[in-house]
C-alpha cells in the first residue's frame, strides 16, 4: 500500500494517488472517466453540505461525510493533475500570481 | 499578501487560502456561495480538458489552462474545508482508511 | 397533486413543477439551494452513466436509473427557470438562434 | 435546419436536438463527451446565476445569460436522453410517481 511522509506536500499526495490507482486498477481510467467521477463526487459533496445546511433531505438516501467528500474530490484532482503531468503546487503558485492581478466587483 | 513555506502542507494551503480570502473580501462568502463557485470552476476545468481532448470548440469562447482550473478547484476545496473547520490532510487519511476496505467491480 | 395535459409543453412542465414545489414545501428553497440540488443530481446522473458505461463501481453504493436522474435534472431546470420568470421554450429558441451563427472547430 | 412545431413536446425537442447534432457534426460525440459538456454548461449556469445573485465577479470574464445557459443544459439533457433511447416525458412521469411516495424532513 502507498504511504505518505509525515508532513506530505502536494507532490507527495500526487505520488500516493498515482500508486494507489495502480494498486486498485484505476490507472487505465481515462481523463474523461476521471471527469465523470469528479462530477459525481462534487454532487456527493453538495449533498453532504445540503444536509449540514439543514435543507430538506430524504431520510432514506445515502449521505456522506463532508470530510470524506472533500477528500474524494481532492483525490480526483490529483489523478487529473497526474494525467496531464501537472504539479499541483506549481499550478497553485502560477494561478495565484494571476489572481493577484485580478479585480472583483 | 499571504505566503507559503518552501514545502507547503495541505494545512499551509488552507491557512494561505483563509488569509487570501480575508484580503480579497471573500471571507464573508457563504458555504453555498463557495459551492456555486466550485461548480463553476469544475465547468471551466471540463472545458479546458475538452480542448485538450480535441473535442469541437467555439474558437471565440474563453478557455483556461488545465493547471489554472485545477488550482482554482483546489482553492475552493480549501475554502470549503476551512468553513467546516476540517483538516484536509486528516480527511484524506480517514477516507483512504475507508477506501482500502472497499471493493470495485 | 398537479397534473400534466396529454401532450405537455415546456410551459406545462414549468407550471407542474411550480405547483409540485408548493405542495412538497420546496417553494421557499432559494436559487442557491436549487443550484446545490442541481449539482447533486448531475453527480447522480454521472454515476448512473458510469455504471452504464461499465466503469468500476462499489457494489454497495446506491446508483439510480439514468431516466430518473435525467428527470430530476430537468425538474431542477424548470425550478430555476421559474425562479427567474424565464420561459424555457423561449430560452431554447433564443439560444438556438445564437447557436446557428456559431462555428465549432 | 431542424424545426419545432408550434407547441413542442419533450419528444419534439429530442428530435430537434438529434437532427441539430447531425447537422453540426456532434452526433459522433460519445456519452462521456456529452457529460463533459453538460458539466461545463452547469458551470456556466452557476456563473450566470452568481452574477444575478450579486456575488463578486471579475468584470473581464465572459458571463452568459441565465436563459441561454438553462437552454444549453436542456439541450445536453435531450442529447443524453437520445443516446440512451429514453423518452424524457416518460422518464419525468415515472420519476414523479416515485417522488410522490418519498418523504423529506
Amino acid at each position: 500500500m502507498p504511504d505518505l511522509p509525515a508532513t506530505p506536500t502536494l507532490a507527495d499526495f500526487q505520488s500516493y494517488v498515482s500508486e494507489m490507482e495502480r494498486e486498485r486498477g484505476f490507472a487505465s481510467q481515462t481523463v474523461k472517466d476521471k471527469c465523470l467521477l469528479l462530477g459525481e463526487e462534487i454532487g456527493e459533496l453538495f449533498k453532504a453540505i445540503r444536509k449540514a445546511e439543514g435543507l430538506a433531505m430524504d431520510p432514506q438516501s445515502q449521505v456522506g461525510e463532508i470530510g470524506d467528500e472533500l477528500a474524494d474530490v481532492f483525490i480526483y484532482l490529483c489523478a487529473l493533475a497526474n494525467r496531464f503531468d501537472l504539479n499541483l503546487e506549481q499550478a497553485f503558485l502560477d494561478k495565484e500570481t494571476k489572481n493577484k492581478q485580478r479585480k472583483w466587483q
